[in-house]
């Protein structure tokens, strides 16, 4: 293997991260709104910190000014911030950060990506040069519209962003012979696909798996403290026959379970986006997850497969076969112990296009 | 993750290591006998060494003190000789490796597997300790009996030692949609795919993957210059129903080509054994799989897995569904690219008995 490439990052990529950072705390928490984190820098060192922590409260960029407020408050005259998105300049449930900006006596904005709401896109630039403060776009913004990629998919489609997550035999089956535990993968694996609830506002099954599998969806591990709510938990259903002793009508999150009787996915989907759901993830089973690619609404993937041999069973993608196979890129293969994940996003040829437009109009 | 263990060789240990590499060299070329390799020190250094090239030549012992006669004839008698392999005391098609290592003057012998057949375990010793020469045996036992679980389960059972390979898509289809490349795994986890038939003495296909994919078996790369010859390319086949004009019936090596006509794997496998076939590898597909795993005939799997769903086609394990699903044990995950391969042993829980009994049968 080659040594890997050194490289030094400039000083606005390293405050970056650390707003990355913060944003990162907030992944999960504040649909429908994006994740955000600024930092913000005087005499080269941080003077505040924030993110935004859910929907109706405080942007980012004021938890941070009011953090160095409490803080730093001689040092923010002249500061520097570093925010993962551009920063918001209409009313929204809160003021615009551009007059927070102003009023805090900021005098450069570092900011990520750009706001993927085309009509709102550059606004704050103007309003910020106007007001005499620096502006510099653009700084990891790779990293920065990575951890906005569910936001970016819905307020521009209305279509929820759509995690598919398999847990399969090595020969692609998700049920073991009778009389055997229904369990396939180890406890690691499953501990990791369980904590990808955290990250989504709505989780979809078929009533199969709610049938066999009587599965609860919720959050466990990881979650106390987090502020998380319980994602929503969507059957999806064509005969409307489902248990109604299973854990998801009858557990104390039953309030949060939904039944889409006789609904397509893509319809379901457009359902979910409607009322405010950015994100969603398909735990299966077989049939809903074939439903999944056959219409190509999946844009990430996680599939864990476990060191055993089914020969028989269910298979993880069930129903009518895929028109065409579906290659997944930037695929990351994280094992855990004997067992392997493989996380990466499905190529679209047909969508490819679109995409591109997208995030051609995004970066502009 | 706990640091490795630091654990420091001892010398018997470090030349045996020596005498492993040299049993490397000649893996999947001696059958039937298997590959054993030996170095003789004196003065602290290597003054011989040599592995058995092929059945019918000269073993490791006589190889390595050849070696040392022509490089270091005065430092031979005296000297240690490390094998990987309980010496043999009876005549085969060459002499006795005890009456050799006395003729030179060898004062010890270190040896790390035990022979396998028992009706030759441990005759070796008596002859060499009457000799006057220092026997110590069951140096890195483990390695030294891994490298010949072949050979050991072949002149124990009479039946070749059996790996499947498969190459699949993440949703374990060995076939893509109508219309796309046959490929499924990429050029890395091929080419290592095609490597394992360097080891052994015949590839096992189903008629199925004739008709479809037309394969050559060939070795092609790697394989110049290592002495190996083409393996048996067995094709197994209930109609007979085969292409006349396939690689297999018309190629260069059309002669090292065999029909199983409306024979039963084990039965196969039973044949093969007797005309000395020590291994196979079991190709595919997916029918030829699922008998081999029903019929509980593994011993070692090659499992290669690629990024991109299928969503119908071929399952990589055909035919009617296993009775019980079967666990790898001392799994070794080994990423190629975005392709992983799972590497491991079928644990087999109604002849785990016996593999134990066998196991210790061996190491007394």
């Amino acid at each position: 293997m080659p040594p890997p490439i050194a490289y030094k990052e400039t000083p606005d990529q390293h405050w970056m991260h650390l707003a990355l950072d913060q944003a990162q705390q907030g992944v999960g928490l504040t649909s429908p709104n994006p994740p955000v984190g600024a930092v913000i820098v005087a005499q080269e060192k941080v003077i505040g910190r924030g993110y935004h922590h859910r929907a109706g409260e405080p942007h980012a960029e004021v938890e941070a000014i009011r953090d160095a407020q409490k803080t730093h408050p001689k040092l923010l005259r002249g500061a520097t911030i570093y925010v993962t998105l551009e920063p918001c300049s209409t009313h929204g449930r809160t003021g615009p950060c551009t007059e927070a900006i102003k009023a805090a006596g900021i005098k450069r904005v570092v900011f990520g990506a750009y706001d993927p709401n085309p009509s709102h896109r550059e606004q704050s630039r103007n309003i910020l040069l106007l007001a005499g403060i620096e502006v510099t776009a653009g700084v990891l913004e790779e990293e920065c519209r990575a951890i906005i990629r569910p936001f970016s998919k819905w307020i521009t489609t209305g279509i929820p962003y759509v995690i598919a997550k398999a847990g399969q035999s090595l020969d692609g089956r998700i049920t073991r012979p009778a009389g055997e535990s229904s369990l396939i993968t180890n406890d690691a694996a499953r501990a990791h696909g369980r904590r990808l609830r955290m990250r989504v506002d709505a989780i979809i099954v078929g009533a199969e798996t709610v049938r066999k599998d009587n599965p609860q969806l919720t959050l466990r591990d990881g979650s106390a403290g987090s502020g998380k709510v319980q994602p929503w938990r969507v059957v999806m259903t064509r005969s409307g026959d489902l248990p109604q002793h299973a854990h998801l009508f009858t557990d104390e999150f039953k309030d949060r379970t939904v039944i889409m009787n006789d609904k397509s996915l893509p319809d379901a989907l457009a359902i979910l986006g409607k009322h405010g759901v950015v994100s969603v993830l398909i735990e299966g089973g077989g049939i809903i997850l074939g439903q999944a690619f056959r219409e190509k609404v999946v844009d990430e993937v996680y599939w864990y497969i476990a060191p055993r041999l089914c020969g028989g069973g269910r298979p993880s993608i069930a129903g009518p076969a895929l028109p065409d196979s579906i290659e997944l890129k930037d695929v990351e293969l994280r094992t855990m112990g004997d067992n392997v994940c493989f996380h990466g996003f499905p190529v679209w040829p047909e969508t490819g296009a679109q995409v591109e437009l997208l995030q051609r109009a995004v970066s502009i």
